[in-house]
């Protein structure tokens, strides 16, 4: 999508040196647009476990891209192991591994072994690019029914966390029906999370909307559900870091709590992924799917500008603990419907096998 | 409650000057205890108005010594007027005042109507304080209960927003059954939303549990719904700004979302309130409770300590546009009972009437 009038992907190699990545180091929004150089698997894992890079389809693509990096270093599994050690709840990223060594594996020579991954690695990113526009041309004829619905008026939408272009390698999975609306010309309004404890709303969704033009609201974590009791939310759209082939959704902790409100109002609650987000092993989400802790100084601190700088201010007393859980499960009920690349499907066993049936019985 | 080892009120008469107030002002929290010497009408609306004293019973306190205060000024209706005007939403406010006007009006000399004030004053202090002590008699019992249950493990109890000692005179609604519990002996240990935005979780529940010794630790308002579905939660305890005499409550926005949470997962939701926060008016709490709207940086903007100084930081981009509801309502049959200082009922007309006979009908 564009930033300030230019086309980006959130990752791509250098076109000069294609033995060097480049990419949005997100950690820096939305106060500063700093792009990235990336040289080594080391770096790259640094990259993914760091969150300079974050969100399902980009961690996939970066994973894919830093095995092409592998090929230029001595241990290709060693290198493979460091990057799947970076988000252990992130399916896309063992996905894109995988895919990779099955690829490499099959070339003879370091040449060609350097060429296949590449090719990979290209072939993930472009992939992930695809099914974000084809989410996009799925959902906007929900958007469209509601705008019709509303007879013009603005369709208000909520979204959690940031499913956005900058979580994938382009359009996003989220927010691709909501640039398919706005781009169609159908008036669309966003009520972005600020999700914390990263702020991955108020900073990443925030931006790209604006960037784009989007019309949007941040809002505090605690209101959707009161937006909801007053009909200011006429649907919630969100992503998911993986979702079980029986539909349960894991997502930005946060998530059960709004899908648990939108039941309560009547408002439907969309889950929007590219098929590499699913997890076609596990059956019962909430008992299953490992739920990353992460460091607790991002519960304890809070950072944006101040007077020009990037500044880290503590909230809590030094002598409070902190937890930090990084995901929920939204299990499947509370979900009205998935939007994949494939086309719209309820979220079960199923629904789910119908447009996915390769995978049936997996 | 205790801080640094010694118990102190929010607000007191100075021991040797009872023409002075001292109270703490929360502002500095939790990173300086700054009490605050107040020997005016003025300085006590101002703190009143800024917020150095906040929290229901806390409000109506400061107001009752503020009008103490006027005693010893030539105006005494100008005197309720300006501190009538600090915060008109506050119920206790305008009750405090004119209970404080009908003392001092039935005295005769100068000399009376300032002793008249100051008792007056007293009473209201130690009501609220000993109101709040007696919701901790009637709520540790659950705790008791839920402790023997799971035969002496901590019980964890999940609370929102600050309905501590500091909203109040002294131990505070939602805290009260767990300062009991805790000075019983009986292991507790609590989930602190930080509450966004303001953040009076974090920076002042997190705070008053800590100087009192109490266990616990500081979470996004995203993570509850994830520790109920793994039974990290025995009870959610939180007090209400508002609860009508149908049992619908109105809290800090936000706990709407918790009580959902707890409903899903079969976690008792209990409200803690002295019945100074009936409204016995009011039938249909989500259609008819005004729900506060302010300003937009408390959303955009993130504060706390930086390099020893007090900074505030914005977190979303400067052209996006941000909204912040204060409350919202939580459904009476979202509440599993509330606890009063005249004991426990279920959260229905009902259940409310019969613990408080003198407002049925009103």
């Amino acid at each position: 999508m564009n930033v300030r009038g230019q086309h980006y992907r959130t990752i791509w190699p250098d076109e000069s040196d294609s033995s060097v990545i480049r990419l949005i180091d997100q950690r820096f929004l939305p106060h500063r647009f700093v792009i990235e150089v990336v040289r080594t698997v080391g770096e790259m894992a640094n990259a993914i476990r760091e969150m300079h890079v974050r969100g399902a389809g980009l961690i996939g693509a970066a994973a894919g891209y830093g095995m092409y990096l592998a090929t230029f270093e001595p241990d290709l599994m060693a290198a493979a192991e460091k990057l799947k050690a970076t988000r252990p709840t992130a399916v896309n990223l063992a996905w894109a591994i995988e895919r990779q060594l099955r690829n490499i594996g099959a070339a003879k020579t370091l040449e060609e072994k350097r060429s296949a991954a590449f090719r990979t690695a290209q072939e993930i990113a472009d992939e992930d690019a695809e099914h974000c526009r084809k989410i996009g041309e799925h959902g906007v004829e929900l958007i469209r029914q509601m705008s019709e619905k509303k007879g013009g008026a603005p369709v208000n939408l909520l979204t959690h966390c940031n499913a956005g272009w900058l979580a994938f390698v382009d359009h996003g999975s989220a927010t691709s029906p909501i640039y398919a609306a706005h781009d169609a010309g159908i008036p669309v309004h966003v009520w972005v999370d600020e999700t914390r404890p990263r702020n991955q709303g108020s900073k990443l969704t925030a931006w790209e909307l604006g960037e784009h033009g989007v019309p949007h609201t941040v809002i505090a974590d605690n209101a959707g559900g009161h937006l909801m009791q007053h009909g200011k939310v006429d649907a919630v759209m969100v992503g998911t870091d993986r979702t079980t082939y029986t539909g349960d959704v894991a997502n930005k902790i946060g998530t059960y709590l709004k899908a648990l409100a939108a039941k309560d109002n009547g408002v439907p609650f969309y889950v929007a992924l590219p098929s590499s987000s699913f997890d076609w092993k596990i059956r019962d989400g909430v008992k299953e799917i490992p739920i990353e802790e992460r460091g607790a100084e991002e519960v304890s601190h809070a950072d944006g500008l101040h007077a020009g700088a990037h500044v880290e201010v503590r909230v809590t007393p030094e002598t409070s603990a902190a937890a930090n859980f990084g995901f929920d499960v939204t299990p499947r009920q509370l979900v009205t419907a998935l939007i994949t690349e494939r086309g719209i499907c309820e979220a079960n066993e199923h629904g789910i096998a119908a447009l996915f049936p390769e995978h049936r019985g997996a």
